[in-house]
């Protein structure tokens, strides 16, 4: 893996990373497929909005289907045949969702994102990943099988799917984790990044990622830690504090000690004001489920031409009957295949059928629309025009 | 609307049906979509597959989202930003589907179409629709909302939707309706024709359907009252009996009656047996949910060189463990999108992990499959091949 920084503008950088499979300009948003697909899209759609790169995720592929049975099918590229880069994740995050996020019933990773894809299960309530220093034991809450992941079994995994972008076995722990409990996990979280240093596929490019919560002299003290390591690019993953502010200085306290000339991911962020606020800290990368779940629920992307600002997160409800009889499409700014073929009307009239054609109608257009974005961000750092594309965003600097 | 046959062989013909939003060759296999939205599939993937002419449902569109915001809104063309030719059926098989099919607990009525539709509503087993001289009293079992459907109306609502092809209410019987009872249905049948003809909008094009049931003589009846009157087609509806062969023997009862010179459409029809064997009897249009439902439920179709044959009903289940790690196409045969891009191994593994990207794969191979065989179908007619072809599909002639 290459990246190579092409502009910068203060703290901002514009580049390319550059694969095997592919390449993809940054910064970038990642979105995600944690299957192996994208909600109703194909790879055509994927394409056509200029994808360039997706994640996947380790532990779910794992139980479902197999690596082992990608593998043998050619891995995830031909599996899902995606012409493209693919990142995965390493597992680390159910950590946090399955386990302290379920018992401390932390918002939306309880709420959501588990047990929407678990409806069927019978889930009660109890935590499903247990956190030792020899890894995280995941209770499968449809099958019941108990499933480890090591540092080294998540560097096999991750081997096996054949992705390009592969990160390090880590804790992420809870925004109710106490100090020592953080402490305790960044102790563990960088015994494995050291693992799984060494037992990576020497084909991929490894990330390793800074944990250490809300606590500065933690957050500084894993960033010196993955710094001096022979990583390809770093993570910002784990709890982010309880406020938007709380991220941005955990970014501000950890990016001046990452390499300059690495990639950075910051992991699970991607709301349009966040996307903002964390180029601009000189973060490289995003990933989120966000436009895909927003979409499911009927929130739609619209700019700030249609009146999208920070209060009501650059989003419309299409259910809201001011639509029932709107002809205008989504977002006149937009130029996706949604937004030059079908009305607020229409895409009403389906959410409100439960008609599958809306899902993925909102799907492509809510990506699309953060992907366009980040293009617009990458062209305003080129030209330093980023501080008027922000006003004109966020209505502040 | 015009019809132009440009070829015949033997009862079968080739032709091509003319209307002001376009033209759509006969035989033809119309993919149905009730609300307006096929599934998972946009009007780019439509254009793609071929797809010159739709089906959409009068009573379900006046429930939702409404005639008359469908007109306003421009017809139903503009609505769903669809290319070709929309016919819409009158809201009479509504008046089964809802009425004695729900109380008879006819088959695949009462269980599925019209159950999965509701899933979310408190039906009880009680009729939903109930038929007087004057036309049909439906109960919407979401709302509880009380609509009637009169020739009159259905003419109305069809106008306001502005298909270019629309049928005249009639009366759809279930297979359990006694003679007396068919007989009584179908004066109302016809009765209702001659009112919709006074009624409809000139610039549509008015189907007459031909009810009567599995009795001989009130089919020859229908059949000779509706070609007496200035229809630009017919339907055949109703219940066609209760074995294939009754349906058969009602085709070679009823188009021998109906003018030469103008389609006939089998409604609800669309098994590739079936297609088969009713164009063999000079059958020129078809619509059936057939190919998105079986979709749905994990069943794809496979053309003879993937084994496909009538026991089978030219279908594989994708759940089958067999296609675990099968690397194949659906079908080596079939030159969709589906077919050129992915393996049975991954629809199999998003059907199990009830992705949405599944529904979407699935429903496009199934109906671009039975939109090739009708175009096969055409051509064999057209070099008088149809007995080959039918022989390599069917094993017998």
């Amino acid at each position: 893996m290459k990246f190579k920084i092409v502009h910068t503008f203060e703290r901002m950088r514009v580049g390319e990373v550059t694969t095997i499979h592919g390449s993809f300009k940054t910064p970038v948003f990642i979105p995600v497929a944690t299957l192996g697909a994208m909600r109703g899209l194909d790879n055509r759609d994927l394409k056509d909005m200029g994808v360039e790169v997706i994640l996947a995720n380790t532990y779910h592929l794992h139980i479902r289907p197999g690596d082992q049975l990608i593998k043998e099918l050619g891995g995830l590229h031909k599996f899902m045949n995606f012409k493209g880069v693919i990142v995965t994740d390493s597992g680390g995050f159910q950590a946090f969702s399955l386990g302290y996020g379920l018992e401390h019933g932390v918002g939306k990773i309880a709420n959501n994102i588990f047990l929407e894809g678990i409806k069927n299960c019978s889930y009660k309530g109890e935590k499903l990943a247990f956190v030792s220093d020899n890894g995280i034991k995941f209770k499968d809450p449809k099958s019941g099988i108990v499933v480890e992941l090591t540092p080294k079994k998540s560097m096999e995994i991750q081997s096996n799917l054949g992705s390009d972008i592969i990160f390090a076995l880590d804790e992420c722990t809870s925004p109710l984790s106490d100090k020592e409990y953080t402490a305790k996990a960044l102790e563990r979280t960088h015994r494995w990044a050291e693992e799984c240093l060494q037992y990576y596929d020497k084909k991929q490019a490894l990330f390793g990622i800074v944990q250490g919560g809300e606590y500065r002299d933690l957050r500084e003290k894993s960033a010196k830690f993955m710094a001096e390591r022979d990583f390809a690019g770093y993570g910002i993953g784990g709890s982010l504090g309880k406020s938007k502010q709380d991220m941005l200085n955990i970014i501000d306290w950890v990016t001046p000690i990452l390499p300059e000339e690495k990639p950075r991911h910051l992991l699970g962020i991607g709301a349009v004001e966040d996307l903002f606020n964390c180029v601009e800290r000189g973060i490289d990368m995003f990933d989120c489920v966000a436009p895909a779940r927003w979409a499911r629920r009927g929130h739609l992307y619209i700019s700030p031409a249609e009146g999208g600002n920070p209060k009501n997160k650059f989003r419309i409800h299409i259910r809201n009957s001011a639509f029932r009889r709107d002809p205008k499409p989504i977002d006149r700014d937009c130029d996706c295949l949604v937004c030059q073929n079908y009305s607020r009307a229409y895409l009403r009239h389906l959410f409100v059928s439960n008609e599958l054609l809306y899902f993925r109608l909102a799907t492509y257009h809510n990506v699309y629309f953060i992907l366009n974005l980040m293009k617009k961000i990458r062209e305003s750092i080129k030209d330093c025009s980023f501080y008027e594309l922000k006003k004109e965003w966020l209505g502040y600097v």
